[in-house]
């Protein structure tokens, strides 16, 4: 199998060295305008070679994971130059745009609109890991417009890297992860502003920062070229979260302005069953599988 | 060396934990409240035995790990109760008004105001880690006004268990470690708080979340009990820290209603440089020394 990746960095390398290790026999392509990335791929052993989008032609799965707005722009152009028997798929954090994008194009029966829950706060090939997708949620989405024989290939591979699937509506998606992603990371971006301002002349205040920031503030590692794009394609979601985000901030604050220790003691005990919530991560479950088989 | 611990929790069992690894000889009395945690941590050998605020004129070196209204409370009865070479710390997440407190209290040369910037968000004896204080800063506030010997004491255990020590007023450690820790737990709360509030009737979509989500949520877990008194005591400082915290999420926000990607992209790419506050961290030095250990 010939299996190309556009977009050699975090997503695409990690989702390559699983299929090398899973299927010996499937060569992998890479293509990326950065050819950095691209050589940095080749000597780490992610892809095989490098290529063009004249290649396409001899691909049979392409994984396509740049930033969204890339995305937009290049998926039209791949699907035109994959042959009939391919399956194209994308790993972006945003569905609704890029499936409307792609609604009338000819070959939207060779592309299968995936967003993979999986990642990290780095990024680059160099930042692949191994057994990144296992356990992990791979969210699909209208999984009927791709033909059958192509969601077969996908789901294989995916199944091989060990993906549990999930089917949902572009706009289901994008509403969701506006909660369970995209605020996450501006409430750690805007943490991370609020105490770099503060704290500016005084650098060793950071010695009193415990693991609590630092997994708190985490996410405002990640990359701007990354987000900056997603928050601009689930604009109306994003900004509804924040509105609610920042009204739940403004009445606890309120709470403290009021001295009202009572209140702030249930607000917290409440959310406290966040424990529960977590307990049922698809991330926990694969620990506790781990743990479980030693 | 007779140890006594009053509460017998995650901070105080670690403590004790670390002290039986590295003075075997030492003997550790446990006081709580808590009689089920009490006999938990006799049975786990986190204590040799239990004991009351009776037995404290045994003591040479007292650990208070309780909440900080607690500590208000009880610090001075048990200074009241030691012998007058004994040294008495907390672990307090305050430090302004617990320092006021104990201002004119006739044996304050015996008391050591401390700040282990260490923990998780579990509680309890089982939470009991060892080594949970290598490479981690304590800060210690007003050591002048401690005597020499007892110092001496409590930095010949804190240099045991390997701990960073830091010096620093009351004042300024309240004002700061409302930035670095306080703010990120109500930041941490109030995500989950608007995750479940919104995603009430759809449990499924907890499916969606990732590590990402999982991090930035983790201090939503925190035993209300101990943060409520926290944010009590530090009350000013935490309204301050909130308000700039909405201030700068509202900027964020204005930035997307207007469509403004430039600037969001901006304020991403200037909060990245969290990346080398977090290297700097004891937590990441100490990471790195136990890599290079290996």
């Amino acid at each position: 199998m010939n299996i190309f990746v556009v977009g050699i960095g975090l997503i695409g390398g990690s989702f390559v060295k699983d299929v090398k290790a899973k299927m010996p026999t499937a060569k992998v392509y890479g293509i990326d305008t950065n050819e950095a990335h691209l050589e940095e791929a080749l000597s780490l052993g992610l892809i095989d070679t490098k290529a063009t989008y004249a290649d396409l032609s001899l691909a049979d799965f392409v994984l396509v994971s740049v930033p969204v707005d890339a995305l937009q722009r290049e998926l039209p152009k791949i699907l035109d130059a994959v042959p009939d028997d391919c399956v194209v798929c994308d790993a972006g954090s945003t569905k609704q745009q890029i499936c409307e994008v792609l609604q009338a194009h000819p070959k939207r029966r060779n592309f299968l609109a995936c967003h993979p829950i999986a990642g990290t706060e780095f990024s680059g090939p160099s930042a692949a890991v191994l057994g990144l997708y296992r356990g992990k949620t791979n969210i699909i989405c209208e999984i009927e417009k791709t033909a059958f024989a192509l969601q077969e290939r996908a789901l294989e591979l995916f199944g091989l890297l060990g993906m549990r699937i999930r089917y949902m509506n572009p706009v289901a998606h994008d509403r969701h992860i506006a909660y369970v992603s995209h605020l996450s990371h501006i409430s750690s971006f805007m943490l991370g502003k609020t105490v770099i301002d503060k704290e500016r002349n005084e650098r060793d205040i950071f010695d009193m920062a415990g693991s609590g920031f630092e997994s708190t503030v985490r996410l405002a590692k990640s990359s701007p070229a990354m987000w900056a794009p997603i928050f601009e394609q689930n604009r109306d979601n994003v900004v509804e979260t924040l509105e609610e985000y920042i009204q739940n901030l403004t009445a606890f604050k309120e709470l403290l302005v009021r001295e009202d220790y009572e209140g702030i003691y249930r607000e917290m005990d409440k959310t406290n069953r966040i424990k529960d919530i977590l307990k049922g991560l698809p991330e926990a479950k694969k620990m506790a599988q781990d743990t479980s088989k030693q």
